[in-house]
């Protein structure tokens, strides 16, 4: 059985990209997990993207997978896409390169090297291709857009735009909190409609066409989906694609849990 | 500052081989750590190599970093390397392409679909190509060699060849006692030794001339080197270049053990 894989970045300028990525003086260590090292996309660098995705910055899946959005959120976006008949023609970036650590001043989000080396990225994925429509995942992605969209090659580019709620805000703004998680996943997903309802008749050219369907008040079963095997690097074990979990940050003191990621193969893969 | 990176896989045979490896029905998981997925190699897929080397299976960083000999071992072979005068020129893959858990068996390391799997490998790396001569590190990467000269392509090939002891066979086999660490090393430096006296003279064209010094009775400060940054896959940090020791298998039981990578930053990366 052919495991497919993602061939990542072996042409230009996508190679150039990856070798000329700002480190410490652009993204300070006190805002961000610069220690792990930058991550950089996620799906189609071939210009067969029609959707591009801006998401915000990875955490410790993304770090080991060294691919965008891989966790829940990336099912959760899975999902969205497939409703605009996207399920394999798609590119993720994110806005910031690394994991934020706390928080990130206005002053460090609006640094023109920050700003300009995202936006290297955005052009190339946008100018002169295939895009139809364009998603922000939260407010910073939302950010990254309009910044995008300030250059000349982004004002003249027309292009059909949602920003949307970030797919795990409901989790982390109720944190805990049962009836606080409901209501806050209803009003994403109105948000989500509003972003569907956009993006849906923008994508002239989907992977599968299908009458768009909206969320309801709650997930259904279908509104998450695998992420591809295919956006995955070569060679690694099923359980890193079909679900996460399996890394965690461990440690007694904030210095220890930063400086570790613990992985544990899910219980039933090893006998 | 620009930082090289290794592009992978990307150009035909190494697409459909990464695509295409073997699982559990071929390598055992009584046997093998399948569990953590095949890695596949490092160094020059590009036809360039000069040096091809069968190493014998990948670790803990292997694991993280997914590509072969990138620890102590891949320093003290890069070392080696660059007494032939071959400091980029080179391509390294291994016996077996999971983690060796426990021995394996006579009929696992024989079975066809293994070696035929492996040789499809050195197929690709070898006929037609560029490369003067091959290094095996360890008796089952020596047998590796054997079971590839042994076929049509592998006898038709005129190639400069060399099997040593593996570079950590030292420690392995002392089990902490210094002095049988010594005269492990001696003995091992020693057998490099006519490893050197084999390829440095076959090697025609190696990356930067220089005379041929053998190894001493024990190491000398240049007979380690780094493993160059370019071997790497895209955006891993410096630490995972520079050092080992940052991965370990950490657990309770044997099993606990097995299911467990415990990633450290470095002391000092982080304040």
């Amino acid at each position: 059985m052919p495991r497919p894989f993602d061939p990542g970045y072996f042409e230009e300028p996508f190679l150039s990209l990856v070798r000329e990525y700002p480190g410490e003086d652009v993204y300070p260590p006190g805002q961000f997990r610069v220690e792990w090292g930058p991550i950089f996309h996620r799906g189609r660098l071939d210009g067969s993207a029609r959707v591009l995705v801006v998401g915000q910055d990875p955490a410790q899946h993304e770090t080991i997978v060294r691919r965008v959005l891989v966790g829940e959120a990336g099912r959760r976006l899975q999902g969205f896409l497939a409703k605009v008949g996207v399920s394999a023609s798609y590119v993720i970036v994110n806005t910031f390169l690394y994991s934020v650590f706390g928080s990130v001043k206005a002053a460090t989000r609006r640094d023109p090297r920050l700003v300009g080396y995202r936006n290297r990225w955005l052009d190339a994925l946008l100018i002169g291709k295939r895009v139809e429509g364009v998603l922000a995942l939260g407010h910073a992605a939302d950010e990254a857009w309009q910044m995008w969209k300030a250059t000349p090659a982004g004002a003249a580019l027309d292009v059909a735009y949602a920003g949307v709620t970030h797919p795990t805000q409901p989790e982390s703004s109720s944190k805990g909190d049962r009836t606080k998680l409901a209501q806050a996943t209803k009003k994403m997903l109105k948000s989500w409609n509003v972003g569907l309802q956009t993006l849906a008749p923008a994508v002239q050219h989907p992977d599968t066409p299908r009458p768009l369907v909206l969320y309801g008040d709650t997930w259904a079963p279908d509104d998450r989906l695998p992420v591809p095997e295919a956006d995955f690097p070569a060679g690694l074990p099923a359980w890193m694609h079909e679900q996460d979990g399996w890394a965690k940050r461990v440690g007694k003191t904030l210095l220890a849990k930063r400086r570790n990621i613990t992985i544990t193969v899910p219980k039933g893969t090893v006998q």
